[in-house]
């Protein structure tokens, strides 16, 4: 038998097709064995997991790390920053996204965000593209380039002033992802419903954090998920709705699947463990830390988000890690401390807390499986995004990215103890039951015994599969 | 390193939870190491699986063996013949059935299936509970036994004269099912549906193989699967309905997942091959084949099946295997051949075909993935029956119960090169695209070369976990 | 112009169809002309209506009087004090109800129901047949006879003892009614659930009044509502879905209604202003009050019943009176104080304020139109039991039934106030907006100037014609 | 008793509310008198209606007459003709469109409108207003002043690119509606799916009448469909979705109203006996005699479409009369034989058929009652509209609009005998059970003895009242 670089000695695995204990050995960064009794003498390094979940890395599949900006505002997290926080909580690939401004070349976008990147990722990294130009030279030249270079993933927003496409460039988008197997991942909101919403309540001089919540309406939701699911429909391509918040989206997505569409979804930990009543009291500017679209809802909604983790509706669940400083002039505070709720930039920290809230909740408390945990969190991202096997399992071949849990504790989350530069957490005071004890990354450890080990340019760019066959 | 006693190298193995490439060591007829490269002089014999798919060795949790009756008609199989079929077609756990006869006591009734089952399987078994008589003594006293010894879910029929339970008998056995953690699988047809509209037919001299399917409604289907998802509501347990076979039906079971309800499901492969139209023309006896229930509906309903395996609407697919021979005194022809279609026995075989049915028009015609096929065909059933991880996965610790698959062929389905006792298929000159090439069972091939290996008396019994918590 | 017996003059007419200023002619009771400017001199009476709404005089299609029992308990009202409290709240027609005992004859029981309203009834009454023996006999030969003298409308229970028939004899029940072009009516609860949920609760020592809401779950009344909608589709004949009380249940025929099924439903006041609240709160006998089945719900369902009657899913309103006095050893404390809940007799009293209740909260409320009332209350309860247009409507030829209305009133609501012989209302201390200032039947007033002038004895029974078209 | 000006004798009168016998005096154009026995030397005339049923003259709320174009193209038929062919079916009230072209004033489209009807229509007469231009200023300013001065129906179009709003001019226009209490009609179709589905068509030279039905999808219908019900959810105010064509809108307007929503829907004789096959096979120009937006579907959505009518989802039922001429260079050929389906106008005629195909296959074909067959096709659109009780039914102080009905034919329907300036009819040679024998508008007859004598510039102009209570 060969030699290890490492062995994970005595885990108890959880993948989504089965639990079981055995020793993981690590060669060259991938898993070479899973086995029982593997010798601790062949390996340089031996980790004792006895007693410890094991699972595979987190796939973040979903959030926002250095991205450019047109009004002046700037979030809290690049590469550098954003990376270490995920790999403090047990993540090991990250998706952000290349943003197209309009006017611009995907290619121009994309070698963009490598020079963001470029040696400070401590973890591996993917990129989805932000398309904000429709024009025919992107959708019929530059995305078949794109697909072919690794970048197979395609953001449409249906608001946003700079990014919002028509549903016909959304047509043509998807008619693209079609032909090349892509996904395409839909931010659905009404763009004049909260237009028409947030008039009228500026109108009303209701201009406090707390409004944003209801000028991004559920309805408004609902709407655009009904929208999307349809277009959807008729190009006959599958598409992912990104952070779904409201049981009425919920709804929608569920009945699209009995009709037997093919419609992915995510939701986010914001969507289970916040509602509007954190966007703050009377004027509280401090609701702006909980500001992100859609916003949180209510109790009703949460327990509709929980339903569709635990009933397959979900298909993965992410962070929108998006984080603005709260006291900053060029977060929160952008336009000051008396700006109009629609004036704040939106967005909230959530890279590093992800695992270890749906572990505590989700799997410590009863309402998921350990498998479904896996599933959410790693499995489902890496296949629908092309990098599974590679990433998202524990299996023979693929890359050593494992989590070592703690998974006994009555820990307290505290903004202090987290690793992100945003100056906050909205989860501040939550208890937790769980948090990883080691992170590896291609069998190095990047967090380990209470601290971050990893090496800045050390995470590599991860080129994508098409998930899904090429349709004529 | 330790040595092995097989080696099957090369495999392209798929679980739920991963599809990759390594070697599989086999040590006491479990997986004892997942790995790159084992080394082949390290094991007692090597299969060599290069190119070709290794899933899990198929769960069938839904078929009867030698099952007792009390009408003179005998099944085709018993546990020898049954599970030799099952170890040609892929499939190393059988669930078949302990029917507890109307007055008698479930020990007994278990007693007397060990009795049918000794030296005679040929690979693993476990039972499931058919109870007819849900006495007081039965639920309170004998369930909890049945539950610590290894019987862990509980049939529970809502047609049958000898079998069916009422509303309040149900609501009793699902309490107990509850505080045991069992699972309760659900036979949902209205009987007084049935009853009524053959009453009706047979006035109306319908009395040929066909009219069958009239007598089967849809509506009544539907009627009591609702009234079975409304029963497990009230108890707050989770259920199995199983053999689900029309559109109208599964749409329940859609809405009652989007309830939030606990429901579980299983189909067959009877209702993706067959259609009512098989169940004759005119008088055709030769439709008393196909006469199982529920029958098979229409291709509208078909579709629907296909699209809940592919959106996760079904957890489980078994045969419902319950061949009677065609021409036999005992099997379909028990009151001749101008027998009522009501006097008809009813079941069809289809434990050796499963796998390959699905595998072939599902995996390999495109309709779902091969992880799913694996999570359909034996991690789900396993898990659902308290056998996992040891059956139902690939994983170091498990069971090495393998099918190494042959996936180019070309073969018509003939019922001649079977090797039920049963004396015909349905499925005659059905295509196929493949076939196990070895179906290993704790390490040992029961299939290979084209030919059974496998030992009368080699399988064993195996208990079962309680599958869910234990509630109060 | 002939000369009339009575001209109500200036009245604001509302019929479903149209809402008219008109004066009314009456002659013989019926309805001889509706015109402007009808001459004053041509009539031996003039009432002037000028100002004041004028509808159809209610009829009460669901209301127990003088029913036998065979436990000892007796209802409050026999047809001298029911037909007196109903045209004093404006009802002019009611359909109680002639029950079979098992094994008597439908011409038994409907003689025995004849001697009881003989000389008692001030207003017309037909009657509804309550089945409990569905015998061949009963299916077969008396019910072609009944429908044939008049009684065209079914009683079918799925719950109480002594009454409910199984799904068998429903379907038998179904059968004969499209044969027939009768309507049957369906108690829809699950008995089974009743009886599992009430042996628990008084294991538990859960014996007050209120544990009878919990006994009569939602969950059972919406299993029983799919079931009878299943067996009416089953049979391909109509049937309305008497006293729903539950979103859950409003939700499955808004289903059906979708589906294309021929469901009518009907509601009652006690499910759009009483909860379960008012069963009481700890040990509280009082409670006992609103024990009714199926029994009120909550805030949610209230909506559900309001938007059903607002968008049409609900057919008929009615007042499912059946009172028991309270204070009574035949009414609610048969048992005693000490009784436990499932023994205390059910149903509570509605003849007289049905109307009122509906035009005070639905119509002066804002939530329905006035033709929507009169649709609810007299015009569909009148044409879906075969008495349209004589009663229902206010049409030339119909019966002078008409009720002249005070609908300026700040009013409370007081039993003392009422004419039934129950001891007590509900709704004590409820503000009413509205309450008829004139009742007449056939002409003739019954109440007005604030009492009761109506004669035993007036009312005349009313054969009904069959509803529908007779299918082969 | 004052003398009528004619009396319409024992008639089978119809309305929503009752049908029953009666004699009908007209004085002043008005009914003044519905009575037994009204002598007929009291009138200037007598109709004898004897065995024959009488309904209200139809209201349809949904036809175009000489509506302006900015194409060249030119609809057959203007007010003398548009309004002589619905007399001649039995229609007593049209209420066509002032439409807006973009920058222009409401009140310049008004008094444009005016215009073309002045001396013109022989029946009464109505204006929906379309909004094509939703500036501050109409909405603000002229909308008010409209519905004060008697126009308070808004139609809001979703495609046609002269003529569609966005979804927030769509909010400002319902907002303005909610204030004025009046009713918005919404054509519901997805703009962008059409014109991305016909680019692709075109592309693939798809270009034949034919393909009309492929670009405007049911798809694309369903989207809008949502959406309208979204937008009006989020402002809170009733909408009525016009011509809705297929099972899916139905579906989403079925499910709107069970959530409480309050939404009104209107179909047309084109999606009940129509079918995109009568847009034509291969190339043959004569399907462009069937191009209407949205196209007649297929035998399912017949169903669906019946169903709706029969179970109350629909409100209305009126013509959507829209006829270009086939033999035409302002018709079907504006753009000659070999244009693109794309390029064909938009509509056919239908307001001459509407009642008697209604009655034939609706009342008389056994699907729906001759109560609804009123409510559809007169009363709904009166009150929905504000013309009732004016218009819409048969009651006293009513204007005496009429139809007396010929019910007993076996006629073949055929072009030739219709009275419309349009070219052909797309019912051809369908049999009809009915037709009107009289049509009386205000007392006068338009439609007798199969011969319109009608009179030019006899119809008045109705003011309409705002249907709904305005809202703050």
């Amino acid at each position: 038998m060969q030699r290890f670089d490492l062995i994970v000695s005595n885990a108890d695995i959880v993948t989504v097709g089965g639990r079981f204990n055995a020793d993981i050995g690590v060669r060259d960064g991938r898993i070479a064995a899973l086995a029982h009794g593997l010798d601790p003498a062949l390996a340089d390094q031996v980790i004792d997991a006895a007693g410890r979940m094991v699972t595979p890395g987190g796939v973040d599949a979903h959030c926002h790390l250095d991205q450019a900006s047109d009004d002046g505002s700037k979030g809290s997290d690049d590469f550098l920053t954003g990376t270490r926080s995920a790999a403090c909580g047990g993540t090991t690939t990250v998706i952000p996204f290349a943003m197209q401004f309009k006017g611009q070349s995907l290619d121009e976008a994309v070698a963009d965000y490598h020079r963001r990147a470029e040696g400070q990722a401590s973890i591996d990294y993917a990129f989805h593209l932000i398309i904000s130009d429709a024009s025919p030279a992107v959708v019929k030249e530059q995305l078949p380039r794109m697909v072919e270079a690794g970048y197979t993933s395609f953001k449409i927003y249906m608001t946003y002033e700079s990014l919002k496409l028509s549903d016909r460039e959304i047509l043509d988008v998807l008619d693209a992802a079609r032909t090349l197997g892509a996904l395409s991942m839909i931010h659905a909101e009404n763009d004049d419903c909260i237009a028409w919403l947030t008039e009228r309540l500026l109108a009303q001089g209701k201009t406090a954090p707390r409004y944003h919540a209801l000028a991004h309406s559920a309805i408004g939701e609902r709407e655009a998920t009904h929208r999307a699911i349809s277009l959807s429909e008729l190009v006959d391509v599958p598409i992912l709705l990104v952070h779904v918040s409201s049981r009425a989206a919920v709804e929608q997505i569920h009945w699209a699947r009995g009709q037997g569409f093919n419609i992915f979804s995510e939701t986010c930990p914001q969507y289970l463990f916040l509602t509007a009543e954190d966007l703050g009291i009377g004027d509280d500017f401090h609701g702006a830390k909980c500001i992100c679209s859609p916003p949180p809802r209510d109790a009703d909604s949460q327990k509709a988000i929980w339903n569709g983790l635990a009933n397959g509706t979900f298909t993965i669940f992410s962070s929108d890690h998006s984080p603005y400083n709260f006291d900053d002039p060029q977060g929160k505070k952008l336009h000051g401390e008396d700006a109009s709720f629609d004036r704040i930039p939106n967005g909230i920290p959530g890279l590093e807390t992800r695992l270890s809230l749906l572990m505590s909740e989700g799997v410590l408390g009863g309402r998921i499986s350990a498998e479904r945990f896996v599933e959410l969190t790693a499995t489902a991202p890496a296949r629908l995004y092309g990098l599974y096997p590679q990433k998202g399992t524990i299996a023979v071949g693929a890359d050593a990215d494992l989590v070592i849990w703690d998974n006994d504790l009555d820990k307290t989350l505290r903004h202090v103890d987290l690793h992100s530069a945003a100056d906050y957490t909205p989860y501040e005071g939550f208890k937790l039951k769980a948090w990883p004890a080691w992170t590896l990354s291609r069998g190095k450890p990047v967090w380990a015994h209470g601290a971050y080990c990893g090496t800045a340019g050390a995470g590599r760019f991860l080129p994508c599969a098409a998930p899904f066959p090429a349709q004529k």
